[in-house]
């Protein structure tokens, strides 16, 4: 088996920065240990974003999110940590991220993080 | 069987003070007694909060919960009680909490209360 | 058989009135008849309000709605008519009543009034 | 306002007695009176069946149906009741007939009664 | 069979002119012919307005649709004369009229014109 | 605006006459008229069959469908008069048409002929 | 408050003994702890049975699900406690009961446990 | 086989130029190739925009789309490239073009561009 | 960009002949041509089979789906094409291909071909 | 963090062995890695069994699948282990195991495996 991938996004460059666009990447494989149990946690990742210089590489995201497989993550942090990372590298003018993770003792839990370029 | 868990929620320091993000916390298995008839009444009871200090522990908000199954309490006064808990201990920037009753006399009953911070 | 209820409401004094919070009662079994045809006509009222001094007791608010079952209205009038009476008796800050009746004649119809306390 | 309807299904010989075939009839607007409390009582009442000599005029069932608006029935006895009637009066060589009530009591119920030609 | 009714709307004087309320109405059952092919074109026509002095008989609705049934009219053109049409003879505060039409060469076409009274 | 198309179907040799296999076709777009009051009817008419010698060329059946606009027929007899025609002319081995009706007097009506050669 | 109800379900004379029919009873309110942690536990249980001298008076089945509100009960043992109840004093010919309970730890459990009268 | 459709919209007049309105075009048959990979892609194209001058004959749009059948281009790309050719001919007041395309690789991409005139 | 692919499928030994199983591979983005237009056509193939000697390797079947992009076919012939390729190099004990195909003229089309080893 | 578990099922006695039932569980959260690639699968496991002498402890069927973690499976490959294991265990009068999977290269894969008692 191939070992765990780098934390790491590839931006490419904007094709149209002449344009005003939102992107909208959901991905619904999302998967971390809990810090609590160490029992795996599940859940789907939302970003939606007004791409600033950069758009995010498609492969290179998945990558990104796989990394978290085996780290232990309370929720409202890990949602916080792929923002900051995502703001970090892709620079966007806008960005909201939504974690909506699976039921755990009987309740849903659900996080929504935004970031605007001042 | 253990005995009725006490009406407490803790506050876990929020991880991420200096971002901007709304936590949704739903808990579809709220049981409390009609007051009027004492029987069982069924709900959702569903938190939605931008973090000020505090996040919320999960397992004692479901301890929390659970503390009102053998009380009577109306379903107008019951979200506000719930609304005040949650205040006072987690000190939320804004929050709204929605109470979604099952269907009594075929009557579906929501409450929807919210507080802001001054 | 019991002979048909009167047409009043039961306020109760709102047991939170220092909260800002809506409730929304949905009721699903409003019958009337036709003032054209004297058919049955059925439907769908929904109250959302914000509570002033009271709130609505609900076994009264289902007799209330009974009392229509043998008389003949128009859907924009009988929904005008409930918003009337709650207004006058419940007294809300503000209030949104929705009438959403049955097909007939291939065509739906959905009548939605509103108040608020000037 | 009009009285209401008696209590009458109108046979309409079968247009095509060749043809093996099954008529599905779905009328959602069915309410009565529960015999217990006095209290309306809503549901749907579905018939399936296979003509024998005679399909069922619509207008006719609707006016049936509206029969039982003022009268006091429990659940189990009315489907059965129409069972009968129907049985009588279009003779299929097999009828199914589905009463789906309205929740009472956090509970919902359903009724199916079978009849086939001997 | 009867001949196809004219094209007329029937205003009815404003039961509460002194309330807010908006009147919505579902019709999906309207057909017009394509005036490129001749064939028969399928939509739903969904009416919210605020009314003004006048609500809308819904029977002279019906018959104002099916006037359309043998006629051919491209998608936005026929909204549009619907739209002027209830302008002219029921003189809504606002109005939007939906046009939502059957599939055609794998598209899907959806019209919403608006008027808002000067 | 063209006249109204004559009633035929196409058949089209059946290309794999040594497969088992069913061919289904769901036409939602069905009118005729009500012969009690003149007025529009609407539907959909569904056609699963086990082709013999032939399929059914799909425009034909288009016209054909098509051919029944300003027509009055009765929805047990219509179903069964396409039945017939469809038997007669593309000689399934089995055949089940489905006519789901819209809506009329609250009442949702469904008709299913089938057919099986000897 | 009252305290809570004895367990027992009250049989009334099958109004039609000479029918054939079948009766489904959906109670989507039941509770009880689970006898591992003491924390309470949510489901639905329904009873599709076809009566032979008794059908079930509804609002005894009520108190009698509500009993179980305070004892601990493995999903697949209260299933079958509940069928073996019924069977003794309802006296089914024929009974399904599923117990399809919330999930618990990312797994969902139903149970399907049925009688047949020898 | 026919060749590809040259890359060209028809524009027609708009048949209302005093009305306010919009128009929806929903293309859920967009195919492309990966420019990464080679192999097809697969994705709604749909055009929200207030007409100007014109309005876009659907035949034309429908092989506008055909033609990019065999061309390879990136998500974000080709929407923008939709975008600024339907600008340029259409000349609406106000555009929204959503690209929604098919999971690839555990990801659901959408790509919203619009564009309103100065 | 590559050039299309060649028409094979990889069989793969069936990892474990000794067991009863059946596999269900749904392939929603299947593209050709009108045979009588030569515009696309879309639909989605499922197979579902009992495993003989071998299972299908899946990007194979990807691949040998995308083979027929460029061809024309009728629905029901395509269908039964790839039921003969599937069953020739697979050999599946039991087979059953579903060709659901978009709407075409107001039209559904769903072909269901079977085969069973004899 | 915890390590890995070892892959093992606790059976528990049958509570209940004269009864006639079967008990159906559904672990939505299982992940295995892709042989081929190496990357995350992801897909839901239902079992579905008439229990013999034992049922299964659910907290040992959730550390199972977890066992399943880090080794890479196919699809085929993987139910019928599951099932052997789950056979060999808790000896179950009839079981059914299906293990749906999430979409790769665009296509949905699902494989239903059984067993039944000599």
């Amino acid at each position: 088996m191939p070992s765990q991938p780098s934390r790491t996004l590839d931006p490419i460059p904007n094709p149209h920065p002449d344009s005003t666009y939102e992107v909208e990447i959901e991905c619904p494989e999302f998967t971390a240990l809990c810090p609590a149990t160490g029992q795996p946690d599940f859940g789907t990742i939302t970003f939606k974003f007004v791409p600033g210089p950069y758009i995010c590489e498609l492969k290179s995201l998945k990558l990104y999110l796989w990394s978290y497989r085996d780290e232990g993550h309370f929720h409202e942090d890990v949602t916080n940590m792929i923002l900051k990372d995502f703001v970090r590298v892709i620079q966007p003018k806008k960005l909201e991220i939504i974690g909506k993770f699976n039921v755990r003792g009987g309740i849903y839990t659900t996080v929504r993080a935004t970031h605007e370029q001042p």
